[in-house]
């Protein structure tokens, strides 16, 4: 396993970690002053500093891209079909111009949870078809655009909201049937979403062999959890068992960044920089 | 697939789904009122009628089981272990003398909060090991009994503080191991645990073609959802395909009793006829 002891030069911080507290240009300047070496922003941050702004931020300030959140949210009918489509050509787009090494993509769940106004259903079996059609159509823009996908499996507690691929062996599936032997549509493997699987280490040993291992993200599970979506555990804080999760991904072949991702209503009342020390504190002590 | 449309001859109601309106001889009484055919009844609430009084009001009221709750937490530490396992057996000596016709398992998570006072772990995978391990030493006792058992697979949400055992898969895999070719070792499938499954319509297939369909829970699922443990919807309020699963259940091979099993606030703040005629109401329409 690589040693994360000294400088976190193998840490990012992903922006929404501390969205409450500060608008993208500031999150960069204080990651900056963290020593934290990369980030991976979300697209109403970076809209909100400008694109172009925002780029030349992150890149005065040294940092680097773990990835670039989020496109997705696939499953639509009627009209929003063609917005769900255009929507994702352009987080492509920005992420090419940032230069992120990957665009995440949040699948959706059923059609109405995924885009506001389509047709109402409890047809999932449907909605991964329509999430399957979607990312195939993405993935001839996102080739063109030579940017990667990142597929992330969302935690089963999400399949009806937001996002019905919901396992790293769903997702390796989707992946070998759009994308055969090629590394245009990697995963991003959360702890958050996958440390309850059964089958995580075969599914991370799969996603190895595949060369689709893209991002890795980490955070931790609290007991209880009071919110299913905004009570996430700082990184050692739960009952994630991090480090053998972390070997698996490294033995595996992983040599990206380890993404610190959290959203917390918590440590969204925190001041930015306890946020971050604690992030590289945890990144140093516990990942 | 069956009518249902007539008598609820097939519905059984899962009395923890009234638990705070009234007491066991209560709900039978009211069952019986509203025609229900059968219940699954708690070990406490058994206890706080008596034993023999609570299996005694059952036969009067004309009324079947379709199960018992419930056994397992099995993940212990220490002197824990023992206290489970008497503990367990106990549970089945009761379904038994209740002539319940299996007695519904949820194995536990971690060993600090399947069993308190227990050596805290942060080791799902040892945790399924002592799961895997305790309900093979439960199942001698079970077989002399003659009392099978139905382990149910419960949300990944839960897999820290309530069930490591989170898929069909993964249950089907364990009782294949203990009771290979045998139904000592059976499922019970709540939609509400499997129903984001995308390999649930495959592990129904297999349970049926193994035998091992014991028992069938139904409620919804509900967006939001407010609380992970007590916001469970009435049959039919959320985003279930709840017509789509029964059919792969009959079409596997089931016969056995629909069970609605509704933990949630709202419902237990209502009057025990009005949620009765609910679920008979529900059975007819939407299941």
């Amino acid at each position: 396993m690589r040693d994360l002891g000294a400088a976190p030069s193998l840490l990012s911080v992903n922006t929404a970690t501390v969205r409450k507290q500060a608008g993208l240009l500031e999150i960069v300047e204080a990651c900056a002053r963290h020593g934290i070496a990369a980030i991976s922003p979300w697209r109403d941050q970076v809209a909100a500093a400008g694109l172009d702004r925002a780029g030349r931020a992150i890149k005065d300030a040294g940092l680097k891209l773990s990835g670039y959140c989020r496109g997705g949210l696939v499953p639509a009918t009627g009209e929003h079909v063609a917005a769900a489509r255009d929507d994702n050509r352009r987080a492509v787009d920005e992420a090419a111009t940032l230069g992120a090494p990957c665009l995440i993509l949040v699948a959706g769940g059923l059609p109405q949870f995924a885009r506001p106004g389509s047709m109402p259903s409890k047809d999932i079996v449907g909605a991964r078809k329509m999430i399957e059609d979607g990312i195939a159509e993405l993935l001839a823009h996102a080739r063109q655009a030579n940017l990667p996908l990142a597929l992330e499996p969302l935690h089963p507690m999400y399949a009806a909201d937001r996002s019905a691929v919901n396992t790293l062996a769903q997702e390796l599936d989707i992946a070998e049937r759009l994308d055969a032997g090629g590394t245009a549509l990697g995963v991003a493997v959360d702890v958050y979403h996958t440390w309850w699987d059964p089958d995580l280490h075969a599914g991370i040993a799969r996603a190895g062999r595949d060369r689709r291992l893209v991002d890795y993200h980490v955070c931790d599970w609290l007991v209880p959890t009071r919110d299913m979506l905004n009570d996430r555990g700082m990184t050692g804080d739960g009952v994630i068992d991090l480090r053998r999760i972390r070997q698996a991904v490294e033995e595996a072949g992983y040599t990206g960044f380890i993404e610190a991702e959290i959203f917390s209503d918590h440590w969204w009342s925190q001041p930015i920089d306890r946020v971050l020390a604690t992030c590289v504190e945890r990144y140093r002590t516990v990942v």
